[in-house]
This record gives structure tokens, sequence and C-alpha cells, in this order.
């Protein structure tokens, strides 16, 4: 799966990331040091004693790795992801020092806009695994995507 | 507001960040690189080309800095945000190099566990804003939260 425009696509297509991100200790701690400065993601005496029992990468963390990840497949085949939405976001498992992440967008709506013969909208669903395959997020993305001149 | 137990929440209460952050052009391109790396957020010469005409910081950027705004607004009085999901994220408008954010989040429900009596949930109308007060972004937090024993 990969297109530039509404047309593209299909429902039910799966484009999974190429690349993989490993959740390094460094890594978590800088991310969390600046967007996320809560002891679970930064302060391992104190993450032990928590509800976890020890480090986890923050959510925000996990989500940027996401979109990482699916900018690197080249989702539209380099066009601009411009979002729209973000619904049914879960957090399932945690992610901790190590972990290594791939993420995969299966589409589950094409949606041509009703207002504007130019566009439309896709929602995908967006999962981001470990390396087990064990999913840790889930969520459905909705972007706008240009429609060919008919 | 402020508090570390469902029941030191009501409906409606808000909390606003205390903090602001600027989102330099340094801090766009950084995070960019390393997570949203589409010419749209660091290419200038293309951005200005593109859909918003100019250089926007990456969506996934502004919820990590609201993240951080709500986390050192102590939400939980200093106790862990345990996120469990996000419903209806919408991206409103652009953020572009030199605004300045700030974020807010209104209890809109309260809900015991069925299963725990140990813990709850809350979801938080979370809004995060620029300087003129413009909301870029709008999205429900369901966290968990501990109850107190009877």
């Amino acid at each position: 799966m990969s297109g530039t425009h509404l047309e593209d696509f299909a429902v039910g297509e799966v484009i999974e990331s190429a690349e993989s991100y490993e959740m390094t200790p460094e890594r978590i701690e800088a991310y969390a040091t600046e967007f996320d400065p809560q002891p679970i993601h930064i302060d391992a005496a104190r993450a032990t004693d928590g509800f976890f029992g020890g480090i986890i990468a923050s959510g925000w963390h996990t989500l940027s790795v996401t979109m990482r990840l699916m900018v690197r497949a080249e989702l539209f085949a380099g066009a601009p992801v411009i979002g729209v939405g973000v619904d049914d976001l879960r957090y399932l498992a945690p992610v901790r020092p190590g972990d290594v992440l791939k993420a995969k967008a299966q589409v589950t709506e094409i949606r041509p806009s009703s207002s504007r013969t130019d566009r439309g909208y896709l929602v995908l669903r967006v999962t981001t695994m470990r390396q087990d395959g064990t999913p840790v997020i889930t969520q459905a993305w909705t972007v706008l995507v240009p429609r060919r001149p008919a």
C-alpha cells in the first residue's frame, strides 16, 4: 500500500513500518526529561516502587516513535500526512527500556469530503508493537488526502 | 483543582498550566528531525509551497508539549498520570515557529471502576492553546486514579 491520492487506497490494505526503533534507556530519559518528567519515566528508584515495577517509556514517547515509523514507511509515498484527528487511542501494555518498536496502519475507511471535491479522508487503524508482537498502543488516525481531478 | 484520589475531584473543575512553552524554530526542528521528519516541519523552502504556507510544528510535538504542561501543573499533585486512553483528538489550528503554548484540563466525567474498588477513571477534556487563546488541539484523556479506602 502506498499512494498520494484517495483513489490509491482500498479498505483493508496494510502498511507496515520497514524500520524498527529501540527504546534505549537514554532515549526514554531524554524524551521524558523534556516532555513527561514524571518519576515513573526518569527515576529508577521511585519507578521500582510504582505501578509498573520499574521505568516505563512515556506513552507520548511511544506515540512520537509511532509517527516516526509511519513517516519512514512513506505512508503516502512521501506526500505529507495531514492529521485531522485521533480516536480510540488505548494504552495496552507498557514499553520498557530495551523494547524495540514497530508499527502498522490498516485502512478502515475511505470517505470523500462532502463539501470539497478535491479532498477526502482516510481512517487508519494504527498499531504499535513490541519486538514479541504484543500491541502496546492502538489508535485510529483520520488524515486528509487529496483526490485526483475528475 | 488538585488531588491524588478520585474523591478529590469534581466534574467541571479545571486545572490550567502555570508554565507556557515556546515553540522555537530550534525545538520544532529538533523534535521533527527525530520523530516526524516531513518537509512541512523541517524544510522551510518546501514548507512554503505546502498546505500551510510555511513550517508548522508536528502535531505530536504539540501533544508532547501538552503533556509537559500538564505534568508541570501537577495535575494529580505529583502522583503519576496513568493514561488509559485518548479520544476525540482534533487538530484545530497549526502551530508555527514562535507560538507560545499553554494547556488546560477540565474534568468531564468521574467513573469508579466496576470491577476494582481501589480505583476509578477520570475523563479530562484537554485543550492546548496558542498565545492568543486560539485552541490548537482538543482531546479527551481517560486516566486511572486510585480511590481512598472506604
